[in-house]
């Protein structure tokens, strides 16, 4: 499996000189990721494309290829796959589509028996391809002015539309959103999201995994492999296809029966997979658990500026079933003595609106000190004067020292998604409102509690 | 209550030459504004402030003042109460904090009684301000580097929390969010939620009515004024302290004690204001709510160019009670003949990958003449290559002449964003993801359909 996502050489069969073809922008996405390796363009009428040597066929190419990506017609393609089987390659990307999605249920029986005769690895058809920022791989056949690429991080994305992977990874890599690997898988002839999340499962480069998902081929081995799986890492699923009235369009899209929402639900939660209800959420949830923290426990301290969020956040926090903190003793007496009389010094903790950047650290060093505290939900409102860009500094440094998982909500323009900005650099989880950080509070507990 | 939102005349009370000052930035902001009233900075110690003739104190000022805005300390603020009551000013923003919210009761007591002896409205103590798009009123406080300004729209939001208030206006606003009036009530002495909600239920340059609110005054009178409204235009409500957990913090916050969330909840109901549960939620409501269209029944035809969105997008419209459409046999006939054979002429109704403007057309122009379909949900991922900019051009063509309501989902980075600019400008209201067009669609339903 490897080979999908760490290549050395990679032919491209069906590369072309049009830059509106698929062939053209694999080949150019290829190069501009900077891919390290080696490029086999295959087009028999062109010598060279984009000052790289054309080949007729992968058969004469003299050395290994370790992946071929197959984009010309479905009525050439088992051409290709015979002569890439010949050729010894084991693993190929079909983007090509017109398979059994189409109704040409024929012709994809035929190349399963291609992919048999050669015991080759085939992701597809009918797929947007492979990303991977570790090892400068992009295949996706869409040009970087319709879908932003992402930034290197930990967090990885199996998916299996490719509507669903080209939109969300375009907005979240946009928005700093950093991923680890992202593969959409098509058709699923003969590799499947659970051979995807095995492999994830092994892959040092993976913190997290996160699963698009409307119907898995074996649900046993899907479950079993999950369980071994969640055991090293978190998996968040978000299932399309809950309900009958999407029973029909998941049926004609992947071919996948939808499930009952109630007979899934007991199958994630027996494999430990945490339950996403939308795919923000999803996004959210994989930031929170990416961070190398854990909670003890499922009691949250709030820390606020603004007394209306702090509020809502405690609506949150009972509705998600966490529980809010009550501050030791000497905590308690710590702040009172150090804080200005107005600060109330409670549950929320409000620094109210003149708090400065001097108050923030006084409240939360305390916290991450105080051990009745498991969780630190931090509301900073930059729309106050008095704090500055030195707050994040500050609470960059307090994060870092500390093992406790710390969450933060800031809501606004320039000048607030500035500070996110540089929050999220130093590897801080950020979100826009309470309601979407005290969710990801309840998945990580979720996940490390039960 | 109109002089609150149309003064022609205000005065300052604590303009400062401070920039760091309140009564700095309120003066600065209404120049900035171009509020095209007249303007009294009070202030004993200076001459003139920005160009403006200064005076000592309101007494010294000859016209008539509609509006004084008091931003001098607690400690003499009762002063300056006293001398706009001998001027006949009957309508007062106090800005300035420190009474009850403090634990000053006896200091808003006092005020209390200078009110009631000379007639005055006022809006505080404790506020952060008003908006008035269409009058070119700002009386916040908070310079516009920290709080981006909305343009000019028909949504007005009244709001119990600055917090909330400053933290949602500035992101909102800078996400091409359109309001119209903005109000903190603050400690709502003798101007609270009721009054303003029937102020701007009579309000021509307001649609849709916002509110976070964490405690009524008058339950009874609230309702019973809300139910009126709810006849005229949507209100929209998050309700700070549903449970226990914030009880503690809304009694501390704004002296409210928190209802148990089912009260609240039927209440609600009775004065048919839509309950939403997160702020985005409110303004993705209002979005949709804001426009004037009605629907006939709740039934919702998704169109798409990405089946995984439409999968999950039928899952959300059974999840929120909604229902799926059936397209009449004639729409099926004409769309089957006019579009390419693999569009799954169905619903959702899948124009598939490689779907270009023309088939979008086709599609959304049969929808909007079926009379089996109620509501539109339009996907368009503009990361497929065949969509550009005039796809935009030819749903608002379609849009404004179409009485059914429409809404657009599009997830994505700059060109994604760039189409849906061009779609908000135009008045289509356009989503991120389909679960939060479902919800608006389910509160667009329940306010007109229950």
């Amino acid at each position: 499996m490897d080979k999908f996502f760490n290549p050395t050489s990679i032919a491209i069969i069906g590369a072309s000189r049009n830059p509106d073809k698929v062939g053209h922008v694999i080949l150019n996405n290829l190069l501009k990721a900077n891919f390290p390796g080696k490029l086999y363009p295959i087009n028999p009428s062109a010598d060279a494309l984009k000052n790289i040597k054309c080949y007729p066929s992968v058969l004469d190419v003299k050395n290994k290829i370790d992946l071929a990506i197959i984009v010309v017609p479905a009525s050439i393609a088992l051409k290709a796959v015979e002569d890439c089987g010949k050729k010894n390659i084991k693993h190929m990307i079909m983007v090509t589509a017109g398979f059994s999605e189409t109704g040409n249920h024929d012709l994809e029986n035929k190349l399963l028996v291609l992919l048999n005769k050669y015991k080759i690895q085939l992701l597809g058809p009918n797929v947007l391809g492979v990303f991977n920022t570790h090892s400068n791989l992009d295949t996706l056949f869409l040009p970087s002015s319709r879908i932003h690429r992402p930034q290197k991080g930990y967090i990885s994305f199996i998916c299996q539309s490719g509507a669903v992977g080209s939109a969300t990874v375009d907005l979240f890599s946009s928005q700093g959103f950093k991923f680890s690997k992202f593969v959409s898988y098509g058709n699923a002839l003969n590799v499947n999201e659970t051979d995807l999340i095995e492999y994830l499962g092994n892959d040092s480069k993976t913190k997290v995994i996160c699963l698009y998902i409307e119907g898995v081929r074996n649900g046993k081995k899907f479950i079993e492999v999950c369980k071994k799986v969640s055991k090293k890492k978190p998996i968040i699923m978000i299932k399309g296809g809950l309900t009958t009235t999407a029973a029909r369009a998941t049926l004609s899209h992947t071919a996948s029966l939808a499930g009952s929402g109630k007979v899934y639900e007991g199958a994630l939660k027996q494999a430990n997979i945490i339950q996403a209800s939308t795919l923000s959420e999803m996004f959210n949830f994989a930031k929170l658990l990416s961070k190398n923290k854990k909670p003890k426990g499922r009691k949250v301290q709030v820390i606020t500026n603004g007394m209306g969020y702090a509020v809502l956040s405690m609506d949150y926090i009972e509705l998600n079933n966490l529980e809010a903190s009550t501050l030791s003793k000497k905590t308690l007496d710590t702040l009172k003595k150090k804080l200005p009389p107005l600060v109330n010094v409670d549950n929320p903790l409000d620094l109210i609106g003149d708090a400065d950047n001097k108050r923030y650290k006084l409240a939360l060093e305390a916290c991450v000190k105080d051990s009745n505290v498991d969780i630190i939900l931090l509301i900073t409102l930059f729309q106050t004067p008095l704090i500055d860009e030195r707050l994040t500094e500050m609470i960059s440094k307090i994060y870092k020292s500390s093992k406790k998982p710390i969450a933060i909500v800031a809501t606004g323009s320039k000048f607030t998604q500035d500070n996110i900005k540089q929050l999220e650099k130093k590897g801080i989880p950020c979100f826009s409102f309470p309601d979407e950080a005290v969710a990801a509070i309840r998945a990580l507990c979720e996940y490390h509690l039960n």
